[in-house]
């Protein structure tokens, strides 16, 4: 029986959860391929620490070289996370021959477009399934199983922490800082939850996605992204209120005359999105990405988006991929962006301000007359127009919340009238949230 | 430039859509893939309807042998749909090298087992995403996305006119025969509607997703079969106060020890799920599929499950992949139905009366004192617990509905008491519903 011989960087969470797999479930591997699948390496700094599996077919190395340029090894699983040294280490695998799977969205975010020439140069794949949406098979779907459509927008839940606090904060009344600090102690959010709260994370994968939907070149930097760590229960409360739920969103959609990919749009925020769509129901750390095309229309893909088990799934699906097409190359499989090297294009990315949304403005305005006034002179200034307003009960600071939400408007447009009403002495700049709002979700 | 020409039989909704992809998105294919999909000739019996198309390029022919036997045609697509002709042409292309792509269940549900290893035989793929779940890319995700997971459960909603009636049922406080009637004349319902609205249509799909998650043979023909003909808008209600929502669901479910798969659980009938689940906001004639797997846990796929567009953009995506192996076969590909063929094993369905679920039964009794003290005690005979029972307001026949909730017990035990309960003199035979109920849906 064909043989595919796999070398594992990393025994971290997921790399056990990979080793796990790969031992336990090798019969009905093999079942399913009518190959083999065989673990004969693996490196981590730590080989003391007892991960209880039975390691004793296995080579391990604390040097991550030693699997890298091995002899004995057809595809590498990068598991080691952020940037350096899993570059270097992935380059290192492809230059020797080695298929390569990944879980490592900041790697794919940021080298995606060093390392993907020159895999494709040498025949070999590069699998990423788990560095997106986690255990859901959403990469696979977008790349192979939505690959007739024209894809016309991705909207995701990308990041398990976020939705974890927001779905708390709406459970229980709760402010975000005490929720974070809960989301800490049970392991969901990190000591320094910035690069989760603050959306890098998201819009990390979020460039993976739109890259891979419009055959363009991954742009991570260019992601406009914002945080959850502004809201407050009441801004949840409010939207609720108005038949909204708040869920960050990463939003991608291609712009240009008769289907041409001219630009693209790509943003990172705090969304309302429709209390009876299914993407309000994704609650706690799960994820879910809903993808639309010009012949699928709305399609959902929803599960949980991070843990030992579910993104250790992703990795092994990839490595069966693989498998599939071994050892004749990767000639017959799809290419690891959807298109071939070659017709990726390098386009422009949309900017922020000509992006149009619809928007929920809450502000905190003196409570004086005709501020109410003032303010909404100057959105009619701005030519616009409100679906609703609500003013809230004071607060003890003698200050008044005031909450809009708008008809569709350019961000540039709204910025451009937000920053006249800062600018009006009654109203408190600190204490102007802008969320966007998206009613096509599904 | 490699290129794999197509032939098409059927010139209906799908084919039309199948054939519009092929034409409209023919440089973003090309763009994906690296090679040409051409659309080389296409059979059906009216070629005299103009559809709207551009087919002076392509070969037309009213004889399907035409296609299935021609030299210039590397695959088949079959959407004639039925067993026969179609499956007599599908035989006749795998016999003159030529791989398949179907949107037929019927086809596959019924003579997949005798296809399935023409096919492996000869290095042909048979594709039928399309088959289950229209649109959705359900198939590949199961037998691709998560197939480093022992599938431990797969729930679906799998039939777009029974959802759409359930949904206007539950919206509107309607009747079936009423809601029917308006889904008949909407196009969402056949003239006879049986197919569709006793299961069966639901029943063929299923009896393939079981297959392929747990590596067994197709037994259309043993799948539980019950359609959703005896719902009332009372029974809705009801389950509505309980916190649940009726959905006909197909459901599959491995059985042995130690995860060997033993025999295999299969039926289809109205279900009860919560009504906070991702399953539960499924509307319309949305379809929707839950898998999940040992490791991945919980995963949903959600689209439209019919139509021309979205049927067609799951009829491409397999042409696509099958161009991607081409020309050297499909070694390379994934087995159609997730093993390879030679590892597909016969497993024996479970018997209905063995499997165990929550029921809610709703019956009519006559308002007489001691009727319920008389059902309950014969439940408790058959130590069946009750979770909850309502007792509505008489009927004007001065019969009194009652819905009750029972914790888990076997289908056979509750039949056992059912039969007893309905012996009773007090209570109506034909007014009793049993529905079953499914808390693990996500």
């Amino acid at each position: 029986m064909t043989e595919l011989r796999v070398g594992l960087l990393g025994l971290g969470t997921i790399g056990v959860g990979v080793a796990r797999i790969l031992i336990e479930q090798k019969e009905l591997i093999s079942r399913r391929l009518g190959k083999e699948v065989r673990l004969v390496a693996a490196a981590d700094r730590d080989l003391a620490t007892d991960r209880g599996l039975d390691f004793s077919d296995i080579r391990l190395s604390d040097d991550a070289n030693d699997i890298v340029t091995a002899d004995d090894v057809d595809l590498v699983v990068e598991l080691i996370g952020g940037y350096e040294p899993a570059r270097s280490f992935v380059m290192t695998a492809l230059e020797h021959g080695k298929h390569v799977v990944t879980a490592n969205k900041a790697l794919i975010a940021k080298h995606g477009e060093e390392l993907f020439p020159v895999a494709a140069e040498k025949g070999l794949q590069i699998g990423f399934e788990a560095a997106v949406g986690g255990g859901i098979p959403c990469m696979k779907a977008l790349r192979e199983g939505l690959a007739a459509n024209a894809i016309e927008s991705v909207y995701g839940i990308l990041n398990g922490t976020c939705n974890f606090i927001l779905t708390k904060m709406e459970n229980e009344g709760a402010d975000y800082a005490d929720v974070l600090k809960e989301a800490q102690a049970l392991g969901y959010a990190e000591a320094d939850p910035t690069f989760d709260v603050e959306g890098i994370d998201t819009a990390q994968k979020l460039s993976i996605l739109a890259a891979m939907a419009f055959g363009s070149k991954i742009k991570f930097e260019e992601v406009f992204t914002e945080g959850i760590s502004k809201i407050t229960a009441a801004d949840i409360e409010s939207a609720h209120e108005m038949g909204y739920r708040i869920k960050l969103l990463g939003i991608a959609k291609p712009h240009g005359a008769e289907g041409e990919v001219e630009t693209v749009e790509m943003r990172v925020h705090p969304t309302l999105v429709p209390l009876a769509s299914q993407m309000a129901q994704v609650s706690d750390s799960y994820n879910a990405v809903q993808i639309s095309g010009d012949f699928v229309e709305h399609t959902m893909y929803f599960g949980r988006g991070a843990g030992e088990r579910p993104t250790a799934s992703a990795v092994v699906a990839d490595i069966m991929d693989i498998a599939s097409g071994f050892p004749d190359g990767i000639a017959h499989l799809a290419p690891p962006m959807g298109f071939v090297q070659s017709s990726r294009r390098d386009k422009p990315t949309m900017p922020m301000a000509d992006t149009e949304c619809e928007y929920f403005i809450r502000l905190m305005v003196k409570d004086k007359p005709g501020v109410i006034a003032s303010v909404t002179s100057i959105l009619a200034d701005h030519r616009i127009s409100l679906e609703a307003l609500i003013q809230k009960e004071r607060h003890a600071s003698h200050n008044v919340p005031i909450v809009m939400l708008t008809h569709e408007t350019t961000e540039g447009n709204l910025q451009a009238a937000i920053s006249r009403i800062t600018g009006l002495e009654a109203v408190e700049e600190d204490d102007v949230l802008i969320l966007r709002k998206e009613s096509a979700v599904a």
